[in-house]
């Protein structure tokens, strides 16, 4: 069955929500007051899982959790690279979540060769020409892009030509990608426009 | 006028898409190519716009882009600081964006006094305990929060405490904050698992 893509968010946030921890059973009601959508769209949401996750005292709060990620397939280990190892990239090589989670780093790369060799890392890293062979050998989906701005679209263009499926974007720039790559953009100083808009131009 | 939330984020779409540069004028049908969102909606945000940005023959680009700025009130600058001073909070200690764009890093925080003193950084830092008195001297309205998981909420109260009013939230937790304050939060893991979920479960 396809699940619309607003109900997927949402299932990821609960998954979020579940994962925090907290009570074994959880009602629709719970849900609702927790997450802050109705009632009905949480059980909308949760009927798309092909699971039994419990019944009308509430549901399994684990196996809500598993049905979720076996539903949106975040059941199992994907592997992952970073381009760009400057500041922000090479903060990223030594991110806890990315060395015993199901997102494993497996990949560092720079066009920088020098840097390549002095940096010290716990994941392998690489010149950008071994991008190509690196990627199809450990059969990496998706990549953080932290190169800065004016690298950005050849740096992608290159993920592209190797594969890759997906590209965590830190660069501010809006990407040209072919429809069947996914890019999420990430990019400080729109998370802080988004906040001043609704601290200065809230209703009063 | 009261701008919908909706309105409010396209427009801050079309800003940065102007910002881009290009032509110096834009017609609706441009501008639909480019964001993806219909003319008519087109118009009708950039209706909220309180300025003379053009005509039948295409809006002025700059003009649109400066209306854009004065009506979201991003047309000055804004003070941030940053809490916590691992890997990613100090990164953004030397981000470029922060020394010369619209929001100005004015502050640096960490709980551990030895960090304090021992980091290089372009920005003035301050133990934790200084929070209170350095938010309300330069009056930062806006904090990147970057502390391990395990310390954010903790810090993001002595945050609302000292009278912050935006959060971007780096740490792997949903903040519980008073509904005054804003929270946008960004974790890479979250937005792997977005990209993830639209390349293994997309209509075949």
């Amino acid at each position: 069955m396809e699940i619309p893509e607003p109900a997927k968010e949402r299932l990821l946030y609960l998954l979020k929500l579940l994962e925090k921890g907290g009570s074994a059973t959880l009602t629709s009601a719970q849900i609702e007051s927790l997450a802050g959508w109705s009632r009905d769209s949480i059980r909308k949401d949760i009927s798309y899982l092909a699971a039994d996750i419990g019944k009308a005292s509430g549901y399994d709060s684990a196996a809500l959790e598993n049905a979720i990620k076996k539903t949106l397939r975040l059941d199992r280990i994907q592997k992952i690279c970073v381009v760009g190892l400057g500041r922000l990239g090479s903060a990223y090589l030594n991110f806890g979540a990315f060395q015993h989670g199901e997102f494993e780093l497996t990949a560092g790369f720079d066009a920088n060769v020098n840097r390549v060799e002095i940096l010290s890392s716990p994941v392998p890293l690489y010149p950008t020409y071994k991008m190509n062979e690196v990627i199809n050998r450990f059969a990496i989906e998706i990549s953080l892009l932290c190169v800065p701005e004016d690298q950005a679209q050849l740096a992608a263009d290159k993920l592209i030509a190797a594969g890759i499926r997906g590209i965590v974007n830190f660069a501010p720039v809006v990407l040209k990608v072919p429809p069947e790559v996914a890019v999420r953009n990430v990019y400080v100083v729109d998370e802080l426009r988004s906040l001043s808009i609704r601290i200065h131009t809230e209703k009063a």
